[in-house]
Parts: C-alpha cells; structure tokens; sequence
C-alpha cells in the first residue's frame, strides 16, 4: 500500500507545484494563468522533460478537474441573464459558430486533409471559453456591463452547440460515418435539456430551498451541489454530450442560491485543487516537437482563421449597435479553451486527429487566449471608465 | 474515452450520493454523519449489494480523502495551545496509547491470534481519531474550554505516536521482522519531525506571510498550503511514517493564519467533495457477513476493551483534578477512528491481517465513536452552560 501511496502523492505533489509555479510567472506576465498550467504540462511531460508519464488515476483526475472548472463557470453565470440578453446572444453564438467551423473546415480540405479529421479541427474552433472569458472579464472589472452579459450568454450557447457538434464528432469517431437519426435525437433531447436546464432547473432548486436548509447535514447546500453535478455529469455523458455539460448546467441550476449559501468560494477552492490537473493533462499530450515547418504554418493559420472567424462571426449581429460593441463581442469571444481541447482530445485518443493537428488545436487555443486580455483591455476602455471599482471578491 | 468518462462519473455519483444520504440519516439520528458513510460503503459495496466494485482511480481518491480529512484537522489545531496543553496532554496521549496497545495485543494473543496479528490490532486501537473528537467537541460548543484542549492536544500526540506504531507495523508487515535499527531511525525522524513541525514551521509561514500575500496568483495561500499539503504528504510517506501525518502537519503549519487567509472553509470544501470516498472505500472492505460468532464476539470484546482501556489510560493522569475531568478526557479521548482504519488496511492489504480481524476492528471504530457523543454530551454539561453560545461557524 504505502509504494502506491508515495507514488500518488508524488505525482500530485509535482504536477500541482509545477503548474502552479509557470502559472503564478504567467500571471506576473499579464498572461492567463491556465496557459502557464498547460505550459507547464508540456514541460515536464512525457514529450520534452519527461518527468511525469500521467497515470490512469492522474486522467481520472483530470477530467474531475475539468468538470469542476465549468461546474464552477455555471455556477457564476445567472440564468436570469442569460434569458434576458438570450435573443442577442443566441444569434452572436450561432454566427460565432457557423464562421470558425467552415472556416476551419474548408482550410483543412484545402491542404489536403481528410473529412473526418477536418471535421474535428472545424469543431474545435467553434467553443468560446466560458472559464478564460469570464476570467478576463472579471479581471478587468466589467462583469456587470451589458456588452459583457452578452458575451458571457453568446459562450455559453456556443458551447453547448460546440457540446452537440463534439457529439456529432464523437458519433463520427464511432460509427465511422454520422448516424444521422441518432444526431436529430441528440440534438432534440440536447436543445430539449438545455431549455429544461436554463428555464425550469432552477425552479426546482428555489422550490425546494428551505428543506434544503433544514436538512440535518453539515453543509447540506454544497452536498446537494455537488450530488446534482456528478449526477448531470454521468447523465449528459451517458446520453451522447459530455460530462462537462451537465457539469455546467448543474451549476447554473443553483447560480441563483450561490451567494446565500456560498458556494461560489468553495467551487472555487475545490476547483483549485483539481484544475491545474486538467490543464497539466492537456500540456502533457502535446508534443511541442511537432511545432515547425509545415504543421507550424498551419497553427499559424489555423490561429489567424480562428481570430477573423470569431471576430467577424460574433461582431456581425452586433454592428447595428456600432463598430465598438461589434468588435468588444467579437474579440470577447475570441479565447477558446475546455470544449476546444476535449474536442481535440477525443479526436487524439480515437486516432482520428494526429498528433501533428493535436498541437494545431492546442496553439491556437493559446493563441487566442493570450491576445484575448490586451485586446478586452482596449475596447473595454469606455466600461471601465465607467464601472464604480467594487472589491474584488475573494 | 466517452466510455471511461461515463463510468467515471457514475461511480462517483453513486457513491458520493449513497454516503451523503446515510450520512444525513445518521445526522438525523445524532450520530455522527462519518458512520453512515462507512455504513454506506458497506450496504452497497461488493459484500452486501455488489453494486460498487471501487476501481484503482476510486482507491486513490479515497487516499486523496483521507489526506484532506487530516489536513483539514491539521487547519483547526493551533500549534501555540498544543505546547501550552503540552505536558499533560503528552502524559494522557502516552497513558492512552500503552493501555489500549497492551489490552488489545494481549487479548487476542490470549485467543490464539498470531502474534503479528495481534500487533496490528493492538496498533489499530491506539489512535483516538482527532477528526471524529474535534467533530463531536465543535458540536456541543464546548471547543474553546481546557478540557477540550487537552483531549484535542492529546489526540493529535496520539495520532503521532499510532503513526510510529504504524510505522512499525508497516515496517513488521514488508519484512517478516522488526528492524530494530530501522525503527530507532523512524522514531528519531518521527520525534524531530513532530518538534519541527509544531516549533518552526507556523514560524516559517508567520515569515514568509507578506510575500505570499504578495503573490501574483489567484487565491496564492490556498495554493500554497496545498503544494506543502502535498509535499509533506509525500515526504513523510517516503521517510515510512504515513501520508496522512503530513498533511495534518502542513494543516498545523497553517493553522495560525488560517482565519485571516480564510483556509478553513475552503479545505473543508474540499474536505466535503473528497473525505465521503475515503469513509466510503473503509466500509466497503468490511465484509459485514463475517460478523458473527466468534467473530462478533472477539469485536464485542475488543470494542469493550477499547472504550475501558483508553478511559482507564487516559483518566488517569487527569485524576489529580478530580473525576469529572478524568472521566471527561478519558470519554473524550475514545472514538477511534482514520488511523486505526488506516493500521487495519495496511494489514489488510499485506495479508497479515485476515477480513474477521479487519471486520473486528471496523466494528471496534464505529461501536467507539457511536458512544462518544451521548458520552460527551452528559460528561460537558458544566462547561456547556457556561459557554457562551456563539454563533457557529458555517
């Protein structure tokens, strides 16, 4: 027992110092931390240091941290405003997502790459990341502006079309081909949860919120939390999305209560623990090597393709307002992340995308995460001049 | 990896749900919530229902459990009353552990046990668990009087001294012997590590206090002390003392500035996600079955011989102030609870000890710990009309 137990404890113990340490440089840096913890899994991983070769525990691991960081996202998102900024930010989503997927699509075909694979790299670049974004947000102390409610509502809806268009992939991956009765399902019981989630979910939870308070448990809120998020979790990955969404969706359903019963700060410790695994994992698959001549010019223009698509996809429904919101939405919902790699890891543990189009996807996650916050500090001038500086929480 | 995911938050669904709810029901009970996690592990574990067969990634979760149970015991414990309480919470510790150890060693050699069994028995009813003592304490209100402080400095040295026996155990288990040299060398580290920990290292956070909140990190002490949690879980596993003694060292560390940095409600958080699979994974290795005849008669004894042996043991020391604080530290000092568990894994696990020996003990654990809490609350009546109610800590 105890050369299991040493060995476990190793491994977390250098994985959550590594990460944290290239994180903490990086936030020095003005750059998001979440890049320092991938950084930091290309580092000693496998591919270059080869410190750590990640255990099936360490990918346990991993993805309870992924389903944490978005349990926590939903968790900080209000229902309430994503129904009330819901017509906008639905059509900034849908032109967000039609762009980058053909963009990325038709680029791929165009030099020669196979359907299904292309597939995957054109999914890859429809997600905007919730978690960097409302990160970035927060950062720069404008959460509660208009423009930023609508870009926050516009990356969730895109993600949960990305979470359909991960299933059509994943489906691909399968069966060879798309079944496509079994997508029309998926994607009625997908638009059908989604509503239920959004709508009628956080119903229930004020319905019920007195007995939830006299329960006879220590910290009865967080345990029924945390029981509503694996269960979602199982639910949305048994029915074709992924764990993550449910995840997600379980957060929103108790978004409303979270301050009352303050679940927020403890989401967030919990997700301190497990996140930086995740992104550790994620740098740990990508193989930095691969990075030069030809696959290093297609990140470059995968990159730029994901920057334009998003940019002008978002900012389209948004230029009857102006240049100014149209290009806030649309470098606001530039960073991709979560959805972006787990589609590219599904893609990567199927042997569908190769390792070269695995380190495509991840660059341009980076890419576009690290000139998302200079750009937001630029065009969200106007708010921030505006927005009474309230303390930060904790 | 949909699959591997699927299955993966399905376990952790059914079981952290199966633990809360029994859990809740033995808070409704006035029992403590940890014996219906343990029960629940029990009921729906391979032995009774079958429904759960805990997986490699399931075990190490329950290992991550049992570390943030004693890092979280490690937050609540101030360093400064452990030296003050010192001297008579090490004679009660000392009186506490021979009594118990030579008791339970004796009785089952007296039945024909082995002898390596029966030191893993006696060893498993050393340690009072400080976790279930500091629960039941913070329930009556009674955590700020002397008395509690010397039962809570006395579980903690206890703890220390089970963790030497352990070692020694652990040590008679790879072996086939006890190397005596080798055990002089653990005991020398384990005492020096123990000063060390409880002199210098709070002094090394007071030191280094404003350049940690002077990091440029999210939420950089919760970082911080979890990279030490982690660290010093594997340093202490590496040096043959268990994981779990250093995590409750690096809780201790942080002990001090635990309020102002706002530790404890983050640990717990993490503490409510990870500590229902490590109770959980303790009762489903029970075979429950195995409880009866001569089995249940040697736990019915062992149980009685537990409860008289630390009373006797502890009571003593505390007889020059009288019977009632006797009789309340030795009551206090009763519940066994992770340690003793985690001797009887190690002996499970090595074969030394047999699944009646290990139900034997489990039985042992929860008969200690479901007695202490009418115990206490009959033996701190005086101090709890004097208390003060104060309002309790969420």
């Amino acid at each position: 027992m105890d050369q299991s137990q040493q060995f476990l404890a190793w491994e977390l113990f250098i994985i959550f110092l590594a990460a944290k340490l290239v994180g903490a440089l990086f936030e020095r840096l003005r750059l998001p931390a979440v890049l320092g913890e991938i950084l930091a899994g290309v580092l000693i991983g496998p591919y270059a240091l080869g410190w750590i070769h990640p255990s099936i525990t360490l990918e346990s691991i991993a993805e309870i941290g992924a389903i944490f960081v978005l349990f926590d996202a939903g968790l900080e998102t209000s229902p309430g405003d994503l129904i009330r900024v819901g017509r906008t930010a639905l059509l900034v989503a849908v032109a967000g997502v039609l762009v980058p997927f053909v963009l990325g699509f038709g680029y791929m075909k165009l030099i020669g790459d196979q359907t299904k694979e292309a597939i995957f790299v054109g999914a890859a670049m429809v997600a905007t990341s919730v978690g960097i974004t409302a990160r970035v947000l927060a950062d720069l102390n404008v959460l509660s502006s208009q423009l930023a409610k609508v870009i926050l509502g516009a990356a969730v809806f895109d993600d949960i079309l990305g979470m359909v268009i991960l299933a059509l992939v994943a489906g691909l991956a399968r069966s060879g081909g798309v079944d496509w009765l079994r997508l029309g399902i998926l994607l009625g019981e997908s638009i059908g949860f989604t509503l239920f989630m959004i709508l009628v979910a956080p119903r229930i939870v004020r319905r019920v919120q007195t007995r939830v308070e006299g329960l006879s448990l220590r910290d009865a809120p967080l345990s029924l939390a945390l029981v509503v998020c694996l269960l979602l979790s199982w639910l949305t990955a048994k029915i074709g999305m992924a764990a993550i969404i449910g995840a997600f969706f379980a957060g929103l359903m108790f978004a409303e209560f979270a301050p009352r019963w303050n679940l927020n700060p403890k989401a967030q410790a919990i997700n301190e623990f497990f996140a930086p695994f995740f992104f550790f994992s994620i740098g740990a698959k990508l193989d930095v090597k691969l990075l030069s001549g030809t696959v290093l010019e297609t990140a470059l223009v995968i990159s730029l393709l994901a920057i334009v698509s998003k940019v002008a996809g978002c900012g389209l429904p948004m230029m009857k307002e102006g240049w100014h919101p149209a290009l806030a939405v649309g470098f606001g919902m530039m960073p991709r992340g979560e959805v972006a790699l787990i589609v590219a890891l599904a893609g990567l543990s199927t042997a569908i995308v190769t390792q070269e189009t695995y380190a495509v996807v991840v660059f341009m996650t980076g890419i576009t995460t690290v000139l998302a916050p200079p750009a937001l500090r630029i065009l969200f001038r106007p708010e921030r001049q505006e927005a009474v500086r309230a303390p930060r929480m904790e």
